[in-house]
């Protein structure tokens, strides 16, 4: 494979991410309504830590569990921010 | 759909983002290598912009074209650091 069947690669990953981080923020929102509905806060440390345990667990590379848990740390961070956002109730 | 419905499912699509992460990451190894053999810089500012503008068209949110920015440099981030560490040549 050369330089460019490598970056068609890449691109039809990023698609393929971009479509999952976007849905995955759809359950995100859901779960953001269900809260507000049951007057639970926002933010479950609790949970926050089951899901870096998770997928460090499953994480078998290359990418390091650091650098994984950095990644999620940054998707978490996107998707509060739009759960908090007053147009996404 | 309970909160523990929606959970299980953030939990799959987590395990399937860690799959497309790693697979994306082995991708940018190889490009790595191969810009190596052919005396290329490994940093392309032409590229990069190029895939922020794609995943930006394609974007039709929840998550707002800014956040997917944030969240790809995120991810670009850690690939370059596994590509210049000394292991993964």
């Amino acid at each position: 494979m050369d330089l460019g069947d490598w970056r068609i690669k890449i691109d039809a990953l990023n698609e393929q991410l971009l479509a999952l981080l976007n849905e995955r923020a759809n359950c995100a929102l859901a779960i953001g309504k269900l809260k507000k509905e049951l007057a639970l806060p926002v933010i479950d440390s609790t949970r926050e830590h089951q899901i870096f345990q998770k997928i460090k667990e499953l994480n078998h590379g290359p990418l390091s569990s650091e650098a994984i848990e950095r990644i999620f740390r940054g998707i978490i961070e996107e998707t509060r921010r739009i759960q908090e956002s007053p147009t996404s109730v």
